[in-house]
């Protein structure tokens, strides 16, 4: 039996964005989402369990961790040993390879590694739609970053059914996300604690209702390599996100001046003609998704707009996997 | 018989918006709205008839109007004719004593002169809610500078019942508004096309159900004085409006990257302490609402700001009312 394991996962880029839970305790999105995977981006999270152990301990990008972000991977261990009927504490050591600070969320491929890299070295081997309804409880977005290439989290809210799969592969569609870095700050109020605001808001329940639309629409655009009709529900679901935070009580901006001029400026160049699009996160920096044809001529041009730190690039990216130790 | 008349008055700035009809040919708006008049801006319009004309011409700040301006008023002016059964065209001249192309509506208090010097010239007297039931036709927030001070538009949508009535005189609070210019441009999409997309957002419907609560809420901190409450719930009517504006079919996006860092600004300065708080309408400029106490110093600080072009400073003002000739 294996004692230990290490898995790589990707992070993803919601176009229709998982913002609310329908149900707390199960860990029940309000609607559903689709996202793609982002390569070269990936998280390496490595778990080894040692019997000498009284609890989890855990080193991210080799810093010793301790107080709540311990005790959250703790929790989702927790998880995992209930599920293996197991009672064996590991040492997790996990890397990223994009920069921290760069306000990408690396709670998706982090949770997404530690699934899988958790669940091989306690001796289980799940499907990967388990993985996927596993992971979700360390990170909602992180069943997302199981599956490979370009992926819908589904959820029935009444059977509480809920997973993650592939609707098409990474190779379908040669699509590219030049990642905008306007600030480098730490989030004022983190994702999970936002978005328990959602239904503060007086236009979540709309955004929530209209959810299943606008998944049909993102899902025939992918399926068909659409790219206005993936820019138009793109755009407007984070949007509508946006909305959601800037009218809940108290109210969540996470647009900056700068992460406004690059929406325009993105606007303008689409009047020119180009493939490109926006959609932005829980943070400030804005993703702008364009064709792997214009990657160079786009990150170029977003590298002189004002307050510009950085772009990074990605490109649509395979499934969580393990690695050889 | 009266033969001509002058009549003089003031925009207005909502704190609870007026965005989309429930009924186009009534121009019954979706929801109620509360706004607070603003001088000393001021529209002094004079409607001179002349049995000699075929129809009404109109000259704006000394420049003669033809076109689809002149058509709109042309068509108000026609409603005024069928009320009073007369069939005079006139001369009207209308002077606005605010900057053009500073982004203010001039729409509001234009109609609303022209409702009241219109009726006068043609020898009828309205009441004041007979006033602005006609003001609305003209520009729907035109009814809201018929009565002064701080001024709520009623519609009931069932009935179709609809007038604009003083909640408090402009003498009950001393509020006064900043008016932050970022822009000069004429906006690329006006008000009255931009509000016919409302209903294509899947946030409309929840805006305007909404709505009762925060007209409750606004009416309540107005006649209290209550300068926390009614941040909260203008900040959010305009979050809310611009919401609805940025998810719409196709999208409108009013506010300026340095619009944005207004609102920020003014949500660092509510953290020191000070009394102040923003609302935008269909343009990039900023209302800021603080108190007459420190109008002095929020005018100083936000001209230091990026992007910021002047401040009007306004005050809260009475009635539209007739002049001498």
């Amino acid at each position: 039996m294996n004692t230990q394991a290490t898995a790589l996962a990707h992070p993803n880029i919601a176009f229709i964005k998982y913002w609310g839970l329908a149900d707390q305790d199960r860990s029940l999105p309000a609607n559903g989402s689709i996202s793609m995977n982002l390569g070269p981006l990936a998280t390496i999270t490595r778990v080894a369990c040692d019997p000498r152990l009284q609890e989890d301990t855990l080193t991210l990008n080799g810093q010793p961790v301790t107080g709540q972000g311990l005790a959250r991977v703790q929790r989702f261990m927790d998880r995992i040993r209930n599920l293996a009927h197991q009672n064996r504490y590991a040492h997790i050591t996990s890397e990223n390879n994009f920069p921290i600070g760069t306000g990408l969320a690396s709670s998706a491929s982090g949770f997404a590694a530690l699934a899988l890299a958790g669940t091989a070295a306690l001796g289980m081997e799940l499907s990967q739609r388990e993985l996927t309804a596993l992971a979700r409880f360390g990170s909602g977005s992180a069943c997302r970053s199981i599956p490979g290439g370009f992926v819908e989290w589904r959820v029935d809210p009444t059977s509480g059914e809920t997973y993650a799969q592939t609707i098409a592969p990474a190779d379908h569609w040669d699509l590219a996300d030049c990642i905008v870095i306007l600030s480098e700050a730490h989030k004022p109020v983190g994702s999970e604690a936002g978005m328990r605001r959602a239904a503060t808001s007086p236009l979540q329940a709309a955004r929530v209702q209209d959810a299943d639309r606008r998944l049909e629409i993102c899902r025939g655009a992918i399926l068909r390599r659409d790219f206005d009709a993936l820019a138009a529900v793109t755009e407007l679901d984070s949007n509508l996100m946006h909305a959601v935070m800037m009218t809940s009580e108290p109210p969540l901006y996470y647009w900056l001046p700068d992460s406004l001029a690059v929406m325009h400026t993105v606007k303008s160049w689409q009047h020119e003609g180009l493939e490109v699009t926006f959609t932005l996160d829980a943070g400030p920096n804005v993703h702008v998704i364009t064709t792997q044809a214009l990657m160079g001529e786009v990150t170029g041009r977003l590298r002189q707009l004002p307050g510009v730190l950085d772009v990074l690039n990605a490109l649509p990216a395979g499934p969580a996997r393990l690695l050889q130790d």
